[in-house]
């Protein structure tokens, strides 16, 4: 599966949605939100996205991150918060690509994609079938919010 | 105005709150919260506490942090958020104390005192009638939640 | 100019150093350095790079982020020291893209690509000929180490 | 052995130094090092200072932070380095406090207290009389600068 034209500066691109505070130790001199706060951001929405289809993993099991590419393409700034989008855009044997959007208000600050390969103890591994299928169905709300 | 005896690992202490989701980046290699992560909770609930009393304040004006102490009480770890109560503690001329409880479900992780000195421009000033009386009045709760 | 053939995960390819200690605060709950940190050594490099060719900036001109892929190689851990290899690998009118290799002892943590592109007040302006030629000497060994 | 009464405003109070990378994700938009990136350069000196003095440590023992407190003195910029002085300030039988002092240039920025608690596995335990004497004495310069 892969989805590599979907538009990541459009929310109605996301399904699966967290929210973030913008921090002020997320800001930096320049006055707006820098970069590697906005990495996080990505990595929040991320993680969240692939926890909820691995409830069912076994013990050696994880993912690690392979690749990340970042459009910025605002400048954000505190106060308030951000929402990140996250979504499905490849689903390869041993690995999968998530996009993000990061959105303040209206605006879009940033658009990312993160490859993540699949690990079970030190080795890669092919995703199993039953995470497969929970990372390619609609995700449910995160429950923790 | 002071009010050391307060019990900051008391929820009840508390009637201003933000919520913070725990971030991956927020953790370190000993597997919880890295006690900075911590301190950045603090000071989003202190910011956004300062904040709400400080609608009216003209331009130069602003605090700088002058003093913080923490006591670490439990380790947190992700999935999760965290909420964080945020209380004044003392009320002086040109600086003022707050007192500060992290809670992870119903545990206290951190307690914090920060003192924050006013400024007007590169130097102390007297906190304004009007700012001393906003914050010592119960603050509304937090608009952007 | 550009020059996209080479090898970041070659320390030849790089002339221009710093080094960052791995902080605890770095890393994340995997035991290793969370990806935003690396970032936050890219960025350190970027930035002491772009410094060099800045001496003669005049006042609105500043460099802002628009583009940063990173690819992951290896995992690290504290205690120790990474060392950031920066180099341009293109150079346009409004914007230059400069390499980075993060080195651990003799691994390969990450490499990176981050194009910045060129601000006179609001507006992206053509980077001036001094800036150009800096940019594009090899740089001087870091001063401040 | 309790040392209290010690200048951490004073370099002449430290033997035992790191140098730290004033990062721009160190900053935050009040054009400053935020308080939360100079309690990371605390926490880099005093995790350097304690590995020296654990070198014949056991599987399941480690320090926790449980108190930290810090006086913010001078506002900090980049580009430039920080020199981090980390001291032994008392020695309990299950605990330690180190103080520190954070300087850019001849200018001390922030002073610190950390105390620290010895665990083996879960428990507080008491430090062992190696880890006390190395502790207590002149500490070796630091190997990895």
């Amino acid at each position: 599966m892969t989805d590599s034209d979907v538009d990541l500066t459009d929310p109605a691109s996301f399904e699966y949605w967290i929210t973030e505070n913008v921090r002020i130790a997320d800001t930096d001199m320049g006055g707006h939100i820098n970069n590697t706060a906005l990495a996080a951001y990505v990595e929040s929405g991320r993680v969240s996205r692939l926890r909820t289809a691995m409830q069912q993993r076994s013990g050696g099991e994880r993912w690690v991150i392979a690749h990340l590419d970042m459009d910025f393409r605002a400048e954000g700034r505190p106060p308030g918060q951000v929402r990140i989008g996250t979504r499905l855009v490849r689903m390869g044997s041993k690995s999968v690509t998530l996009g993000a959007g990061i959105f303040m208000a209206d605006r879009c600050l940033a658009t990312a994609h993160s490859t993540m390969v699949f690990l079970n103890g030190a080795e890669t591994a092919v995703i199993p079938e039953a995470v497969r299928q929970s990372l390619a169905a609609s995700p449910e709300a995160k429950p923790e919010e």
